[in-house]
């Protein structure tokens, strides 16, 4: 058994984005269609699934959180100036900026409609989970705004900034199938947990791929670099430097002079003679560790414990 | 006995925002401060009211439309690239574009938590007509913003997008009241149509004020002739107008090098000369006979049903 539902999430997204139909909806439709992995509402409907019921039940809910996720990316990319995603041109860049506001404003209700397609006994559970996901997700996206003009990003702050920005929603999603599929009480904060610290493990490694992963997406290896973003790559590196080296990355992280294929080479010199990449994997076991540690808590098959454990192996090794 | 309620809703909406603190919530202070005659939340209040319950146990839910509406004018304003509303910077121009977007997002979530701050029992109908409300608010800004581009705005369409981009909501407050004060079933209807039909009416007025207004609130007069903006009095002018006037008000509305007042006066002396104002006024009656109508078939007693007509009457009056 495996978490892969993407072929059957892919038909129910253009099944249920065909009711919406209007000018305002292309740009929707559009971003909804140009991929992503479905994380979210897979891990929705794998924890459903776990607890007894089965994916079908609850995938306009699923769906929801996977439409809320694009709102999210159309209006980031408008905030971070950017003109591309998964090698296609962002909502802004194809439309221009009003429209991607817009678009994504809608995306917005789209995804509570979507949410609140739920038998009523489960109502209240969902909106306040969502209520409080969408708050947070827009939390953090302030702290990452905020952190372009620090030179210098706490540790703390910078984990904070992650899992606000993308585990929460992760683990609303593990929290919401246990919900709908009337887990034993209790059990959906332990699937929060789960889906929580396996999402803060699976940001660190896009920050690690950022520079180490490879090109096949259309990324920009190094990309974070050449824009001066903190990840936790400089922030661990920067915690251990000498304050030589400090004052090399912060004058690296502070210009866009240099020529950027020889800034991303310094940059990663330093990174490696740090052995940065070593002290990423061991904060990704922590929070893998974490979420091991959730799952075992759960009362779901042993099968399914290993499966929700090897998703979440899975998602450390990827390569992209 | 009045619709007035506005001192109890400033007190309220300080007191539900100081529970916000952090950055992002720095521009939702600021907008929500700036003023506003708060006529959502107050025709929440008073439905509630004449349904037999009290105005503070509706406080919360009704602030959170209040929130949504604020949430449509900070980013309508980004659209709108307007610097000013009610004489003070808008968001986006005291902070900037990125802050004012994701500031409004934030309020999205906001209001959603306000609105379903209510007994379980009434919970799904708050959802239902809230989900329906937030997209169809869009939908309405989309249609004004398609219009832009248009040398001719259809009558019926006009009406659409103004009923969509500002009635509905109003409709929804009055919805709300008599949803949560548990109103004989279908009056919840019949309060809606008395809303959407008063915001029709008044938003004619809205766009009869842009010229015929006083400046006291800090609004250009005229302001719509000189962005070329097509409102109703531009809309009924058109179609009553002869094929030669209609050429000089084309002219007029797709070209920004004539002298503002020079403009103004030239649109204003073709309104004035086809009686558009009488146009106008029996327009906004047939609005105003349709609110009333559906007043009249509700069971609130006398007196309020007075009071909800002399509220629509004072809306149509106004002179700012």
């Amino acid at each position: 058994m495996s978490i892969d539902y993407q072929q059957l999430i892919e038909e129910n997204i253009q099944k249920s984005l065909s009711d919406y139909q209007g000018a305002i909806y292309d740009p929707v439709k559009y971003i909804m269609s140009i991929g992503g992995k479905r994380i979210r509402p897979g891990l929705l409907l794998a924890t459903a699934k776990a607890y007894g019921i089965d994916e079908n039940e609850v995938m306009i809910p699923a769906i929801g959180v996977e439409i809320f996720h694009n709102f999210s990316l159309v209006h980031d990319d408008i905030m971070d100036a950017a003109a591309l995603r998964r090698s296609e041109e962002t909502v802004h860049t194809k439309w221009n900026i009003n429209q991607a506001i817009l678009s994504g404003d809608v995306m917005f209700g789209m995804a509570y409609e979507h949410i609140t397609r739920v038998e009523d006994r489960h109502l209240r559970s969902m909106i306040n989970i969502f209520n409080k996901t969408t708050t947070e997700v827009c939390v953090g996206q302030q702290l990452d705004l905020d952190f372009e003009n620090l030179s210098f990003v706490d540790f703390d702050k910078y984990i904070e900034m992650i899992k606000l920005k993308t585990s929460v929603l992760i683990g609303a999603c593990t929290y919401m199938g246990a919900i709908l599929a009337d887990a034993p009480q209790g059990e959906e904060k332990l699937m929060y947990e789960y889906g929580v610290n396996m999402g803060l493990a699976f940001q660190i490694q896009d920050d690690y791929l950022d520079l180490y992963g490879s090109d096949i997406i259309g990324k920009t290896i190094g990309g974070d670099i050449i824009n001066n973003k903190k990840t936790i790559l400089y922030i661990l590196a920067y915690q251990k430097a000498s304050s030589e080296t400090r004052l090399v990355l912060e004058g690296y992280f502070s210009e866009r002079d240099t020529d950027p294929k020889k800034k991303i080479q310094k940059v990663k010199d330093i990174f490696n003679k740090l052995n940065i990449n070593g002290d990423m994997i061991k904060l990704q076991e922590k929070y893998f560790d974490l979420a091991v540690e959730a799952i075992h808590k759960t009362s779901i098959s042993i099968s399914d414990k290993e499966m929700f454990i090897d998703y979440a192996e899975m998602q450390l090794k990827r390569e992209y």
